[in-house]
């Protein structure tokens, strides 16, 4: 049973200054949730002290949206989870205007599957499968 | 650059009364926190009304643990995001017993990873591949 979709974004070679900027992740929390019809609940933001960076969370209605933020590493890292359908946000072109990103990349995720690995696992045991057909072939 | 490991669980086959209170929830995540040795910035917990399930975050200084419940599909899914190595903790057995899941997955993901999908792709290839030089050995 899929009670919700969660996208795990990474977004690597951001510029360090966003990654620390409160207000700016702040304002891109409210363009998704805006751009998305979400409805937040309530929510948490710290930033940690000297050159470390931002944490973010958002209770929504429809589930939670929080980042993690690695200046030192020029990199964020978003999750987007959704107990309702809705249109996929484009992470890839904001991140990169918004945070100077170099590259974004997203995970989709369907959430409430009791298993949620079995893709991968299921893609391990064909390629396990086909070798030793293989090896059967070549004998 | 891995920055972080996060563990997606799901537990099916709920009990529905213990997914709609609050109380065992919140004293959930503080065994996990406590088993653990993280530490809390701040929490949001919200009951939705009438049938409806529970929504739980809380940000901890090394990222964010979070809940939100299905009673009336008996489900419940956690994110827990950990930025420094900690230990498993026991899922299965926990929300087996505290919640009476019929089955617990857990899905491990390396975030800050520019591709995380990567692992698909790459089995996805590898399948292709050894497909084709069946197909080539059969001939």
């Amino acid at each position: 049973m899929i009670v919700g979709t969660e996208w795990l974004v990474e977004a690597t070679g951001c510029d360090p200054t966003h990654l620390r900027d409160e207000s700016l992740l702040r304002g891109l929390f409210e363009r998704v949730t805006g751009d998305l019809g979400l409805k937040a609940i309530s929510d948490v933001w710290h930033t940690f002290a000297g050159e470390g960076g931002v944490t973010g969370m958002v209770a929504l209605t429809e589930s939670h949206l929080t980042c993690h933020t690695y200046p030192e590493h020029k990199i964020a890292t978003f999750n987007l989870y959704c107990c309702r359908t809705r249109p996929e946000w484009d992470w890839e072109t904001n991140l990169k205007t918004i945070l100077g990103a170099a590259e974004v990349s997203i995970t989709k995720i369907e959430r409430g599957d009791s298993k949620p690995k079995s893709q991968i696992s299921n893609l391990k045991s064909e390629i396990s499968d086909l070798r030793s057909r293989r090896v059967g072939g070549d004998a």
